[in-house]
């Protein structure tokens, strides 16, 4: 397997993970005075910091633009308007089956494809490089930021939330 | 660049990354009354999470296992003794220094290696879904969680902080 489609595949199943994540924490606000859910969206843990909605928005974008970029495509338009928790597992399922639409053919000759850096005009990422050093830090950044928000709420969360499923081998 | 050798690379810089988000600890705490910066590993964002100093050990031992484990070497050990900024600054030097003596030559054969999973006896993994699977989301979760502690204690962080250097390129 290319270490991009690799890479796609384990964002696809971490998104997963963020909407068992959502399952906790409705599960949580029931339990607790049945609060309204929806709240948590609107969390933070810094003043100027993102939202957990904010937070799961910037996880969506960063595994999309991780499969467009690196395999030379146009990403799919998604505005950022999401405002409960319907419409944000919506979101999550729609890049999710974007990103599940890759194959391996995909990133043929990705290698030597340089992906420009729209904050930065004139630079850009091999790649590679890009995958590495900016969509994967970029990516788990939200992702357990998310997860940290919801721990911080008091969500029953744990390690194995966070990792999820693994290709198992015998030894 | 191989994958092996790019991860352990981008693990290494990241490290870094965490020793100037000490830095910036440090002159906060300076700024605000001029308590006691090594507090700070103290904190956690949950009752039952682990603190700031078992993140960035966590984050070490991430980085360090994935060296040791997709190169098939025995990683050096470390006893989790730390208890000060100063201590924890030298165990992030050490294993910097560990994962900086690694060349691509120490990953040949690595996509043959299986990996065992010590809390799944008689299973693993791949020494490829290891690192993807396995040591990238579990260090990323590790110096996330890090910074979270430090941006939620008010430290003066940003994302450019997270992300450090990047290998740019002209496009």
């Amino acid at each position: 397997m290319t270490q991009y489609f690799a890479t796609i595949t384990q964002m696809n199943k971490m998104l997963g993970n963020v909407e068992t994540w959502l399952d906790e924490a409705v599960s949580f606000a029931k339990a607790k005075n049945d609060f309204d859910p929806n709240v948590l969206l609107s969390m933070r843990l810094a003043p100027d910091q993102y939202t957990l909605l904010k937070q799961i928005q910037g996880a969506c974008d960063a595994a999309k633009f991780c499969a467009a970029r690196t395999s030379g495509k146009d990403a799919p338009k998604h505005p950022d308007d999401e405002t409960t928790l319907e419409q944000i597992r919506a979101r999550l399922q729609s890049v999710r089956t974007y990103l599940a639409a890759f194959t391996e053919k995909d990133f043929e000759g990705a290698d030597q494809r340089l992906v420009p850096l729209s904050f930065m005009p004139g630079k850009g990422l091999t790649a590679a490089d890009y995958a590495c050093e900016m969509a994967t830090p970029n990516f788990y950044f939200h992702v357990t930021t998310a997860y940290s928000i919801l721990r911080h709420a008091g969500v029953n969360l744990g390690k194995r939330h966070f990792i999820g499923s693994l290709s198992l081998r015998d030894v």
